[in-house]
């Protein structure tokens, strides 16, 4: 194991532990992304022409792509040749974690399953993510963001009563799924500490997203009158008001959580007549009034700039947050102090691009350096000469043979 | 550390790790849920007046209480008094990992900050779950749900070009949160394997969500012209089709990920007769006639089952999937074939109620049997008992005080 012979002392979490990452599209990819920014060595293996998410873009490489193979390595190897198989086993054989989402029994057709490979590398970690798990009847579906949230109940509880159901903008099976990867790997890490042992490792996108759903789950043992989908309002109707509000240019997010919130807030829009109003004293009886009541907001807020209301607002202490646009997001001061969107040189984007680094902070480590993601191949010959001892010369003819 | 005396082999990743949970609502809870199922012994704390999420129902408990503190154990105290701040720091004084989620800021003010209790217990874990980080410009601000959507971009990125931004039915602030603190803390108990050492980890909601949007982030660098709300169609408008279409109850999600499953649906909805149309035959070309198309498959939908439809389509390769109701999600065989559900037993429950396990699998461990959740307080007498040493008449003496 690379651990072992480790001398970087930057006290990451994973330093010197070594990442085989076959990620493609998000979910895998975000896994590896994860352990980089704990300071694994991620080495992103693509097929020579490429990973299926470059073909987004007809030149160069898509902004997607760059935003998640941050701070890791990234060589071709035809895992379909057997020159190209025999590399791949070299490059397993010291890892200490295998990453991938091919669907279910590919990378046993290829013979690069998972008994292959623990039998050359006992202590190997195989990550598996799918879409639908390894096993169970749904195992063999297809599983396209549009379609797990579809099946993971994302769609049903999104929209409005009188409107059909609707996806959300996030991917929250490849997100959530690639996270409890993540979360698997380092479970089984932290396992193999005692046992010396690895194991095979999954985590499925539909499982992923269910718990996330607990307000609906919630409502269908409690609720029985309550819509799937209620808008932007309490998934159980039961805070008010509750509700995104239409601004002079877009919209804003206010809810009171208490009845002091509410009396704040009729402060704020200028309403101290409705101060005593027994109609909506309490949350209880503002329920039967939801419509006159976000009507009244939105008569507040509609001529208003929602970045002047979410101040005043939360100077106030009334709980809201200006709906922001994805541009305000990449762009959020708030995100940049913190390290979270961190501005990388990339030649494709000559304005520069912002990238995610990770949520997770750790008080022994300094923030992972974000570097931009490598080129398609770009570290084919540190990677191949190092790890498999592969001469200038040799690496020169596999690219000429189309194996790397 | 209760590792070093543990004798239990049952094999799973986090046997013998103690977690102290002061988690509530959702976020810090979805975190140890994930911590348990692999294995820890998780302890709920509460406050003697029981956590906020208790207060969604005015008797017995809700289900969204029950259905994340599975395989906890729960005690009850008052960290407000006196007494109760030192049982608790004698019950983190033996542990491996406190998690909570408190407002930044609340456990100092308390005198319980990370500080006090990493002095008391220098190998201790402490991990903070918050609502925007515990630095930063927005780091004091409210995180409920939709207030972490708003600013986070998934509003902005959900519903229809001519509609509003609309919330997700999900809360993926909580779980995307909850999930990367889970990481974050094996991450540590990773590192203390080396350091000998424990330390201070966290995650915040928003920036949690923030990587889930990574089509929206590209999009920005590359698409200027496509809406930020695409509604049920590709969030670059890059696929054609792919969309919900209306079936005779409910609606299903198709996709055509190549020209092969165009032709294929085709075939399905009995439209041969456009196989050779050059109007169609590519994706690219596709873009042109989506909402000709869409109507097309709507028109073949309308007044079909949902299910057959999702049967015959798998069957025939089309890349779909049923809009699940959250009925269908709760009880779909696949998820309890796989263990994601499980039905346990519940006195407020008489016909039982479906809790989530973790979409988490290792090959050697064995699935973690789901416990229902504890009462508030049931496992006082046990806890107070084995961990801080009380005796019967010392716990009821602390019960009567209001201590716990």
């Amino acid at each position: 194991m690379s651990q072992s012979n480790q001398s970087d002392q930057s006290g990451q979490p994973l330093d010197g532990i070594e990442v085989i990452d076959l990620g493609q599209i998000y979910n895998g990819p975000y896994c590896s992304l994860v352990l980089a920014c704990l300071g694994a060595d991620v080495i992103k293996v693509e097929p020579p022409f490429g990973e299926p998410l470059r073909s987004r873009v007809e030149e160069g490489e898509p902004p997607e792509l760059v935003m998640l193979n941050s701070s890791k390595r990234d060589v071709t190897l035809n895992l379909k040749s057997d020159r190209g198989m025999e590399i791949f086993k070299e490059l397993v054989r010291d890892a200490d974690v295998l990453v991938e989402n091919y669907a279910v029994g590919t990378m046993e057709k290829l013979g690069l399953g998972y008994e292959t490979l623990s039998e050359m590398n006992p202590e190997l970690i195989y990550a598996h993510g799918s879409g639908f798990g390894d096993s169970g009847p749904k195992s063999e579906r297809r599983a396209m963001d549009l379609i797990i949230q579809a099946t993971g109940g994302v769609m049903e509880g999104t929209g409005f009563e009188d409107g059909p159901p609707v996806k959300t903008g996030m991917a929250p099976g490849d997100f959530l799924g690639g996270i409890h990867l993540a979360t698997g790997v380092l479970g089984a890490l932290f396992q193999r500490e005692r046992t010396g042992e690895g194991q095979f490792v999954e985590a499925s996108m539909y499982e992923a997203v269910v718990p996330a759903l607990l307000s609906q789950l919630g409502s269908y043992y409690k609720d029985e009158e309550v819509p799937p989908r209620t808008g932007n309002r309490h998934s159980s109707l039961a805070k008010c008001p509750y509700n995104a509000y239409e601004t002079e240019e877009g919209y804003i997010a206010i809810l009171c959580a208490s009845d002091e919130h509410w009396r704040t807030l009729l402060k704020a829009i200028g309403r101290e007549d409705l101060l005593g109003d027994e109609r909506f004293d309490t949350n209880v009886k503002r329920l039967d009034h939801m419509a006159e009541i976000d009507t009244m907001i939105e008569e507040w807020t509609r001529d208003r700039d929602r970045h002047e209301l979410e101040d005043g607002l939360i100077a106030a202490g009334v709980p809201c947050g200006a709906v922001q646009t994805i541009e305000e997001v990449i762009h959020d001061p708030h995100l940049e102090e913190r390290g979270m969107m961190t501005e990388v040189e990339h030649p494709d984007f000559p304005e520069g691009i912002r990238v995610p680094g990770t949520p997770i902070r750790f008080s022994d480590a300094a923030l992972p350096e974000i570097e931009r993601a490598p080129r398609k191949g770009e570290d084919n010959d540190a990677v191949y000469g190092e790890k498999v001892g592969l001469s200038e010369a040799e690496i020169e003819a596999l690219e000429a043979d189309g194996v790397i």
